[in-house]
């Protein structure tokens, strides 16, 4: 079918060996000599007032060498920093790697030790004395909102909110979307059935298995290495430039390898921690995160209010749609609420539509990116109004969505028209698939209800900047340098790409990721766009190495250059197809005279059309203890092009995993004063491999026209459908519809008897 | 006079606060988990056969876990390698790594250990059994030409020798060499006066301060790396690919700092060795010499015996020349007896040329390359016999070298004419500096005879392949990175070709020495070639930069990339020079969109066109103890440009100190067994600081047009000239012409004696 020879096939990853043996080098790993250990003091107070910080006590203890608080940072003043993620309001960042004046949640980190050892170093944390003032909490996302909710930054006001006298006042809103397309109120006048619910879905953290970790050396010429672990060195470069005031050329950030990330290892903690105790100390210190600093202190996805108002007529056509989404940002603005607004409706054409989005500040952790963030809160609401649309008009779920699918020319809520993208085609595919049309999954229990659900999902992966060196070797191989460190096997997916024009096997060419010294500017490792732009600087670094090859051999041969081309792996003389050098043999000429190949590229290439993915799932449900067993998933999804199949699989598989994890249980517990209550991993529940069925996957192929090998990027879009999925399978299962997330066992028994007990209430569960 | 603004300015290194506070890592700090440490067992014999290699008593010492033998390396056959240091005899050079059959000199590396540490290692080399076959040993040069020389290497045969008979027989002269220019029998007939004279050198080491060092990690899935101390970590890779038979993209080589090379760490000793442990161990193995390994068994620089035979006529002019060459090659052929032969006379235009170079095995180890390799031999023959005829002919030494000076277009003795060069500048610079008019220097005893010599230097610095990258940074500076590791200084004189047609300032490149995988083929950091190549290549990747830049601010302003150009470090319209964008101004606005600038280049110059100093030195001498005192000494080179001239007189103050070393003291001392009896710093006397004044420097700049600033090469050529410099002012001090290296006090003393014992003798000292 495909006309390549190294695009779709499944060589083994260049990392694969190295990552089983446990040879890899995480940041945990690292050693040098002279290295102090560092250790974080965090906030027993969700939100309290820091009235002073006296690590005296701390620096009497043998083997403390220094104490750093938001006072070794530079006043961030006003600033405002593009660092990839999107603009960052460094003030915030800054305190929330140390806490300046207050404390804005639970485990808060409010001062750094560097000791000679991690013992020491604990002990210390527990001499220093910081004198807070508790203040109210506020941590639901609807009573932040309330005009008398507790306060979290004095100087976030009400200037978007377009407050009725004109005035500003302190608010925990740090914006207001609002997106109108069409004419909304005739488009649900012209509805023959609405359709409007309300949902709530819970904190969920990214769960990567390797905490945070960064080890700095602030050198004596005021240069700076940093060796952490990271989806960005150079965003990491970016933002400790930024928060420390210093230019960044100096400083040099080493990416170790990556256990996970998932987007929650792209903005700083520990970086600029540890590069200020070391500028203080004049040693190298390496600080880590336990598990309960990770689930408590980084970066998790909001939890989410979301009102969703559907209509459609009797044709099954989508008239009219409208959303209410307000985010969690955590203690600081930046929860996805745009990607929330302009996915919510995405999989589907709509002529009419109205969004208006809130970012709420409220007592936890600073919220980060997590795989297609804002779009599965999105999903859950809109893929099981959907389905409840579907039930009314009596269509299957799937021609409903080919029915009324976003195609070309799609305008989406921010009013950008789609280019060529393949939500039908994902969903023909699932409607294809052998699942959809077979019987309910065998149960663990005949007397357990069971039912099967679909939903679709949105997500746009995007472009940005990526470079790439490959210096031929002698022996016919290719070293190929990028700055794009591997999540998931992007070293051999962005190889292949390079391998594919050459006419070599992806084995001929080794990759490396290296430092933000030894590489040009490259972005971080999210929004699936590793494959898509590194891929594509890759490709373009293998066109470099062609024309150079063109050269030499032209000038080999003694002929012009446009007299020789490059096909099936080496050079051939246009008037003799005998006539040619393989790749191998030129790459082993060159190495005797004049100097060697080096291809090169950087692109900054337009983002990719967008992926969508389909899931379909089967469940039972233990009518007593309201568990939910998945019985049966097939995911569909359009990669545009599966560079590596397996790869794409995997991703398929492990979104899907983590849609899953929303979906039945995973969510952060807080008391009433804020207090995080499961910042572990036996009481943060997350899927293991007995709670999953084997995860079938399909691939669909609508390439993306713009990219050399047509990619779309993979990584995000599955996390978005299995949780309204299951919602919907649920519902077919015992007849609720659920509307909060996680659907924990205790939700679903209480929706359940809440319907048995109660016929003419509306089915479905509450919060809480 | 310069109209450049950063090339021949000072500025401080970029690695310098690194190396001065310890920061730098050299291979002896680098750490892994797991590490097991090596060691290597060394032959007690000069010459012996081995019988047998029994490991087995030291395997059972509890952790030891692997033993290593010449039987773990594949049999290199017949192979020849081209490695960057010109061709090599896989087969000795793998035997030189652990011996094989016969040990060939003491010290010998003969197996190795890997253990979990040093002091187990140490424990089992002793308990490893090896059986040898005294055999007996030949160390002097002339002794080992003689047809009944004990042999080292049986299939060594006379195949070149061509005997008398047409057969071949063993021997252990390796190669002859024959050069014949002009009618050099005519050319001593038109002679009035003709010298001839014979001379000895000693075997000499580089004396690096930092010993050999190798850690290996031989991966599971066949890939290796290596972290090492090395001149060229490409050529280190090639080696190893080749002597362990891997393709050399399964070699990754890390250059770690580098405490001193001058030549010999370019050969690998124990890289392959650590290999071969690490991948019987399966752990990371790390094999460090000590300094008495490093005397005995690493390369030195051959001793030589040298003929020189000159004749000039009335009028000063040189007419003829002869000489013959025999260097000890050591326990392989190898010694650089081309190098000897074409440089000893390339001083001169002289007509008439008769040279014999003769490369001999003796029972010491294998020589290796050292600044200037063969010259500093070469140039004490030479440089005497034409002080001697300056005597004669009642000349000025500095006149007869201007007179008789070498100079573009004279010919070489292998016939290749020179391009530009500055002999006789060099010799004019001299002349002209207030030293040579100056009364002698004070001395330490007025009853000390004191006397002034001078003498001058050829070395031909080499070109060989480069490869640089460079990436543009937002903030307006540029992160070089290069594979030539950096010893003198070379970071920044790289950089400062980069910096300077962009108009930045050196501070503004941050050079990077990388591994092999991060940047394309590279070759040593030898042969004076580094601030010549790599800085050219430098060069080239800063004009890359500016096509480039030109491009994107073209577009920015909607114009033809022939509208503007690169001029004063940033981008101006050709038709308003007021309209430019500065060079940090456009790499801000680059990082805004579009790819990240990278320049690249990769260069294969031409050989530059050979370097000349001229050393003055004025000395005392002790006439009871023979010791020689440095009063003062000027040296002149000629570099070509003087990129960063702190480090051009570094090179020329730590190359005349080394020629010094020559001059007065270093020699190996063997008994006549062949055991090396001075295999310390203690013992193998090299200067002090205590030994020296302050030696002065004059840069002399004929600049060489094929490079874009000039550049020569620098490293090299300051050894040549001191020796013979040091020879010729102890003769105007005390009335001996010495005619061996060292001349140490001993022989100084003896040569007076003689000379005042024996006045009917011609004065001179003799070997031993």
């Amino acid at each position: 079918m495909s006309h390549y020879q190294v695009i779709g096939t499944r060589p083994i990853r260049h990392d694969g060996v190295d990552k089983v043996t446990g040879r890899a080098l995480y940041g945990a790993d690292f050693q040098t000599a002279g290295l102090l250990h560092g250790r974080i003091l965090r906030s027993p107070h969700a939100h309290a007032r820091i009235r002073r910080i006296d690590p005296s006590a701390a620096l009497k203890i043998p083997g403390v060498i220094a104490v750093a608080t938001a006072a070794d940072f530079p006043d961030p003043g006003d600033r405002i920093a593009n660092l990839g993620e999107g603009a960052i309001v460094l003030r915030h960042l800054s305190a929330n790697c140390l806490a300046r004046d207050k404390v804005l949640y639970h485990g808060h980190a409010v001062a750094a030790v560097a000791a000679t050892n991690a013992h020491v170093a604990e002990e210390a944390l527990a001499a220093i004395q910081v004198d807070y003032e508790p203040l109210p909490v506020v941590m639901d996302v609807l009573k932040a909102m309330q005009p008398d909710a507790p306060i979290l930054h004095d100087d976030l006001t009400t200037e978007s909110m377009a407050a009725p006298n004109g005035a500003t006042k302190p608010t925990n809103i740090a914006k207001h979307l609002h997106y109108k397309l069409g004419d909304p109120e005739r488009g649900f006048a012209a509805a023959d059935v609405i359709i409007e619910r309300e949902f709530r879905t819970a904190t969920v953290h990214q769960g990567y298995i390797e905490p945070h970790n960064a080890t700095a050396l602030w050198n004596a010429d005021g240069t700076l290495t940093i060796w952490c672990s990271t989806q960005g060195a150079f965003t990491v470069r970016a933002q400790v430039a930024e928060l420390l005031q210093i230019p960044v050329s100096k400083i040099k950030v080493v990416p170790m390898e990556i256990g996970g990330g998932f987007g929650g290892k792209i903005r700083v903690y520990l970086e600029p921690v540890a590069a200020v105790l070391s500028k203080k100390a004049g040693r190298p210190v390496k600080v880590l995160m336990d598990r309960a600093a990770v689930l408590a202190a980084t970066g998790p996805t909001p939890g989410s209010y979301i009102k969703v108002k559907v209509g459609a007529d009797k044709s099954g056509r989508l008239t009219a749609a409208q959303a209410y989404l307000a985010y969690e940002a955590g203690a600081y603005p930046g929860s996805p609420i745009w990607a929330g607004c302009v996915c919510i409706f995405s999989c589907y054409d709509i002529p009419n539509l109205l969004i208006d989005g809130y970012d709420v500040c409220v007592n936890k952790p600073a919220t980060s990116a997590y795989r297609a963030p804002g779009a599965t809160n999105a999903a859950m609401a809109m893929e099981t109004v959907v389905d409840e649309i579907c039930e009314r008009l009596g269509i299957d779920p799937l021609d409903f969505r080919i029915h009324n699918g976003a195609r070309e020319g799609t305008r989406r809520a921010d009013g950008l028209p789609f280019p060529k993208i393949g939500m039908i085609e994902t969903c023909q595919a699932a409607k294809a698939h052998p699942h959809y049309s077979a019987p309910l999954a065998p149960g663990t229990n005949p007397a357990f209800p069971r039912g099967r659900g679909v939903a679709a999902g949105f997500w746009f992966n995007i472009g940005l900047k990526s470079t790439v060196a490959a210096s031929v070797n002698s022996d016919g191989t290719v070293s190929l340098v990028e700055g794009s460190t591997d999540i998931g096997g992007t070293r051999t997916s962005v190889a292949m790409q390079l391998a594919e024009p050459l006419g070599l096997r992806a084995e001929d060419v080794r990759p490396n990721v290296v430092d933000t010294d030894a590489i040009g500017y490259t972005d971080v490792t999210g929004g699936s766009r590793v494959t898509y732009a590194t891929g594509w600087a890759a490709y373009e670094a293998a066109l470099d190495i062609q024309r150079q090859m063109c050269e030499r051999v032209a000038a080999l041969w003694k002929v012009a250059v446009d007299e020789v081309q490059y096909e099936n792996g080496g050079v051939v003389a246009k008037s003799d197809p005998n006539k040619r050098m393989s790749f191998k043999e030129i790459a082993a000429e060159v190495q005797k005279h004049g100097g060697t190949i080096v291809g090169r590229a950087s692109v900054d290439p337009p983002w990719p059309g967008g992926a969508y993915a389909v899931a379909i799932i089967d469940v039972e449900v233990d009518p007593e203890t309201g568990k939910i067993n998945i019985l049966r998933c097939t995911v569909a999804q359009d990669c545009g092009r599966a560079i590596h199949p397996s790869y794409v699989e995997g991703q398929i598989q492990g979104g899907t995993v983590q849609g899953i994890g929303w979906g039945l249980n995973e969510e952060y517990v807080y008391d009433d004063q804020g207090h995080l209550l499961n910042a572990s991993f036996l009481d943060y529940r997350m899927p293991t491999a007995l709670d999953l069925p084997m995860i079938d996957t399909v691939i669909v192929e609508v390439p993306d026209p713009r990219h050399p090998f047509g990619v779309r990027g993979v990584g995000e879009v599955p996390i978005v459908p299995p949780p309204a999925a299951i919602a919907n399978a649920v519902y077919r299962a015992v007849g609720v519809r659920m509307n909060v997330l996680p659907m924990s066992p205790g939700r679903v028994a209480k929706a359940i008897l809440a319907k048995a007990g109660a016929a003419g209430k509306p089915a479905g569960a509450t919060w809480g």
